[in-house]
């Protein structure tokens, strides 16, 4: 797989430091609002960019892996969670609303046949198989969820300002700590969490297949897409796709927790240029978040104690980016309101 | 000085805390957002808390200390800021466009006269004294400031469903700093801040100040009126009327950084009961602010390593408490999505 990602424009993003300088305040009291917005500026190619148009990308799929105990809401809540989202009642949604950004919500690999109204139809496969036999997905399909993400940014989202990532999929902590582990050198159980929250007893359980399903499919780091095939899920690769195309696009894209991380991960391995197009939000509950959030060279903004994942943390992400490019853009420059510098 | 303050309504809280168990989502995965809630369930009395109309009350004021060389900027910055944030150019003007806030500008004691449209005249006069040498206001002057700003919330800001605390003032971090160690047990140093941006010799200089005023005047600490009065600022005790007013309407009232944090350090001490209407927002680079939030029982919501003061911090905060309060209110229940719980 090959995506074209432009470099950063230094001259946009040394333009915006400039700007920077000249604003009503004192050098620096806006802290990381003021470094958001000169990171934005190298990413768009606009010293003063705005961000209108924001988008956030919620993929779900299903996971063989939940038949062995991993995780404590059985699997029919996937599509009952995609109703709720179509019907706007899920916390991404409602945040969306509030913050006033577009969600997207994406089927790339439910269980179940969904024909609801407003939710992309994407799907690679019909959950993935079960990580502790076999393979997640075929080498293929794992191609195609990536290819299914980029479409949905090419088709769905090409006018965005600003992207950012979110995911629903009953399982997806396990295949995402598996392919963490993959790509970083920490060990599982410092990896792996405890998702929507199981006991002390599944917990164990999780590592423990965690651990077969490596040792089985031996997934190769310099290879993204067989680690997203052997150990993976249709919605990580999806996201991946979004990141890829959301930077060949020079769109900005806000990572959100730990399922997201590992689909950044995927990306950045396909396309380490990538890494200077996403943008940190929070920093999650779930353990591995913060390895991830290191590997990527992300400082998360805040930490709000968040483990919700759909794409909640992005949403509060992008609206707080949006503080910093409107202060950026719309604040007056001390030539401007005559204030002594 | 004698303010009704009711205490939080506990059934509200509660019944919040059991509506969030319903709501589609694992227990405690929204973090400190659900925690948000929660607590405005208990300051409004409203079990499902909206935020839809938010003032932040930008208060200014003068400092005669300035002509000790504390502050990286001259006086008259404060009145060319003044209309800045008239003409919408500063930097929590342009937050609460973005964010949808309102913002009211009110002249507590400038040290020039100040005509403009849009900016609230309460003023109780022209800049204080220098607390190096004089007390900052007569007795009777700091009674005046606490009402000007309980005034400005009982006719300008009375319909508000959250309160934000914003300040300008050159020179503003001196007193507070003051004020904030005649109320903790911190020493000076480390109270002490730069400000908006002074040099080692003027960093010296300004701990120097603050130690002559304290000997100087020695305010009595469990006497908050004295020490408004004698190491203090008229915007600073305009704040803390603007907290004793919002507490005493059931209005949850949040801090931005040092200066605001010594207004409410002012006002529970006036009246303790307060302190239960107090939302936390940042936390600012300026030290004593940590020491602050600590004394008033708050943890800050995010480090964004910002030092500007206006409101800019409560701003986001605000945005943050919206988040938290729509996703209270606005996501379905298991019950009502059919989602397995």
């Amino acid at each position: 797989m090959n995506v074209n990602i432009p470099p950063i424009d230094g001259s946009a993003r040394d333009e915006a430091e400039t700007h920077q300088q000249h604003l009503t305040k004192p050098p620096g009291s806006l802290g990381r609002l003021e470094n958001l917005s000169v990171r934005i500026a190298g990413i768009t190619g606009d010293p003063q960019p705005a961000l209108d148009s924001a988008v956030v990308v919620t993929m779900a799929g299903d996971h063989g892996v939940v038949t062995e105990g991993v995780s404590a809401f059985p699997q029919e809540v996937t599509q009952q969670m995609i109703e709720n989202f179509a019907a706007g009642g899920a916390g991404v949604n409602v945040l969306a609303r509030t913050m006033d950004l577009e969600n997207l919500i994406v089927d790339v690999g439910t269980a179940t046949d969904i024909n609801i109204e407003g939710v992309i139809d994407a799907k690679v496969g019909y959950g993935t198989a079960n990580i502790a036999e076999e393979p997640a997905m075929t080498r293929k399909e794992a191609v195609t969820a990536i290819e299914a993400g980029r479409e949905v940014v090419a088709v769905h989202a090409f006018n965005a300002d600003i992207l950012g990532l979110g995911d629903m999929g009953i399982g997806n902590t396990t295949p995402s700590a598996a392919v963490t582990t993959t790509f970083t050198s920490e060990s599982i159980r410092d990896i792996t969490g405890r998702g929507t929250g199981i006991d002390d007893d599944s917990y164990e359980q999780k590592i423990a297949v965690i651990k077969k399903a490596l040792n089985l499919h031996n997934p190769n780091p310099v290879d993204p897409i067989d680690v997203l095939a052997t150990v993976g899920g249709y919605e990580i690769g999806g996201l991946a796709g979004v990141v890829l195309e959301g930077a060949s696009r020079r769109i900005p894209i806000v990572v959100d927790g730990f399922i997201t991380g590992a689909a950044a991960l995927v990306a950045v391995e396909i396309e380490p240029g990538v890494a200077e197009y996403l943008l940190p939000s929070h920093s999650s509950v779930e353990s591995g978040h913060a390895i991830q959030l290191d590997a990527l060279g992300l400082d998360p903004l805040f930490d709000f104690e968040m483990r919700l994942g759909e794409g909640t943390g992005a949403a509060i992400g992008i609206s707080v980016a949006r503080g910093a490019c409107s202060t950026h853009r719309e604040m007056a420059t001390f030539e401007e309101a005559g204030v002594s510098k």
